[in-house]
């Protein structure tokens, strides 16, 4: 029995891998409806940031892992410390939930970073863009995601409005990049660790809307030093499941921005793409099992987000898209249509990155349906 | 919602086909712990021979289909006349039920089958064997699968005991073939219809034990006649969902041995082996929805059926197997393991059908373990 905290799209995906793996699941979900306990049978409802449900939850688990970071950083080693198996653990899980204990970390293992400092009043962003130059990024040290919790400052006046909001924050240089790349990584308690393929995220707003894997041009060399950096991470950190590094390219280099435990937007690709899902490899890491080859599938695989439009009858346009295109894969979380929310997911696979892009984008315009923004 | 009368693995692999396509299934169980109920939420217990229970359950359901051809004919009668939606429908689904029924309709529609006929007593299959010679196949025209309820009697000796047991029988010509082959197609209410490519499958005492995707060596021209016939078939029995037909490769010809209304075993390989699933092209066929693209994903796939062996711990061999073969596919069915019962099947992909097969044999042979018979 595999425990997953939090009931979102990631942990009904896992439920797809685990049906073959013959791994039951169990999740721990704030209401019924949510987007993995609609699938899976055995969901306690309770709040991931109570240590008692979560005590009450974790009985009977084999391993317990997470589908968000949210899971307070002291739960998670009272219940290691009570004699739960958590993969990633508790020591491994800080390093995505607190950006600053990140850099600190990254800045000692040599992992490359952006210039960066804790910063508390408007004198110390000054002093930081002295040395780095506007605009600074300001990140919140903890809670953000897709975007939120991150500003770019442009100016001292445009700080002033993250730093009167009481959290914790870090400064970071304004990395100038040519795009954005992902690096997932296994890696399995007794030490084995699998790169899949370098791939290019493209972001809207803050929110990936698309990634291409392979990453487009990337030579092989370059694409290493990625997968290179990210499975030395994995192993600095004792990471147990997987990692999502999202990088900067800068065309020369890479420089780390983000990391997450867990399966990864960045990785729904690997669904059709690669001979292992990454919900699959997630599983079988953090059970010690042998990791899958992460090896794709086809020549160009591209996912598109799906994002709620404004009319909430996404399954009028279903048909359509199927009979469009054949080949093309769709995945539904079970949420309610919102504007702007993340529902869904579709995958093109092919061998022409133009004519797949076209293909995934065409399905994804089509779903959300119309916008009056 | 979708619901699917019988829980064993063919609605359990639904699931994970529903999940994407954002569809809730419902399914018919005896108990708790079958195969699907195991991982679907909304199981109802009860028995699907007993029309309350049916009707109990098709409540609230858009659709109904099945996990297998066990329910009275005239109860799906009955739950069309009130109102609900199945699929395949009575009349359909009655050529899957009945062999007799069966023989006497694609006779009609000129579908190559065995010489046959119903027989009642010694004297009527010493007649049919006067016709077509011995041995004489007797099958029970209802309740049989994986080889029970065939018998292929060398004389009238061997006949005396299926005609002692009560059940309605008929006989069959015997007929020399080279190999058995599969044509899984799907057909939709509208009447779009798709085949997938035709496969070979290896039988031991009756059970399939391993299907190779495409059928080695048939040529396109003797393909393309093998998914007509499927397809006819499909068409003039008003199938809606899948058919798999079973047949008979005399190396000139074909002709039909078995029909199933559902996703069938000779179908397993297409999870990973084709673009669209056989479980997704059912719940698309059913649902009306515009058909998937059953094109391959590589040039051969086998799919060996994992059969319970004298040890029950099958895990302790699950590690073997995945270190040894990071790209085969394990899928199990959360069932108890009995010895002979089929409890997973794995899958392998590849370029070369000797390569392939013997990887999906040796994933096969060690999950299986000790046999001491």
């Amino acid at each position: 029995m595999v425990g997953i905290v939090g009931a979102g799209q990631l942990a009904r995906m896992t439920q797809q891998a685990a049906i073959a793996l013959g791994v039951e699941l169990r999740v721990l979900a704030n209401d019924r409806r949510e987007s993995a306990a609609r699938v899976i049978p055995d969901a306690h409802i309770g709040d991931h940031r109570d240590l008692a449900d979560l005590r009450e939850f974790a009985k009977g688990c084999d391993v317990i892992t997470f589908d968000h970071e949210h899971v307070p950083n002291e739960h998670i080693r009272a219940l290691i410390a009570e004699g739960h198996r958590v993969h990633p653990g508790a020591s491994a899980l800080i390093h995505a939930q607190d950006k600053a204990v990140m850099r600190e970390r990254l800045t000692a293992i040599g992992a490359p970073c952006p210039g960066w400092a804790r910063v508390a009043s408007l004198a110390d962003v000054e002093a930081f863009a002295e040395r780095y130059g506007w605009p600074v990024v300001l990140k919140a040290v903890r809670g953000g995601y897709d975007g939120r919790g991150v500003w770019v400052c442009a100016s001292a006046e445009e700080a002033r409005g993250p730093l009167s909001g009481g959290a914790e924050l870090i400064a970071e240089e304004h990395v100038p990049f040519e795009r954005e790349v992902a690096v997932l990584v296994a890696r399995s308690p007794h030490g084995q660790g699998v790169s899949y393929p370098v791939v290019e995220t493209v972001q809207q707003n803050g929110i990936c809307v698309e990634v291409i894997a392979p990453a487009p041009g990337l030579d092989e060399g370059r694409a290493a030093d990625a997968q290179h950096i990210a499975l030395t991470i994995a192993r600095e950190l004792g990471v147990t499941g997987l990692l999502a590094v999202e990088m900067f390219d800068t065309g020369t280099g890479f420089v780390v921005n983000e990391l997450a435990m867990r399966p990864h937007n960045s990785g729904h690709w690997t669904i059709e793409g690669a001979r292992t899902s990454q919900f699959e490899q997630h599983l079988r890491a953090i059970l010690d099992l042998p990791l899958g080859s992460p090896a794709p599938t086809a020549p160009v695989v591209v996912m598109a987000n799906l994002l709620g439009g404004d009319d909430p009858d996404v399954f009028s346009r279903y048909e359509h898209v199927l009979a469009h295109d054949p080949e093309i894969k769709i995945h539904f979380y079970g949420k309610e249509v919102r504007p702007g929310r993340k529902i869904g997911h579709v995958t093109a696979l092919g061998t022409d990155v133009d004519e797949v892009r076209e293909r995934a984008r065409h399905a994804a315009r089509c779903l959300r349906g119309p916008v009056h923004a």
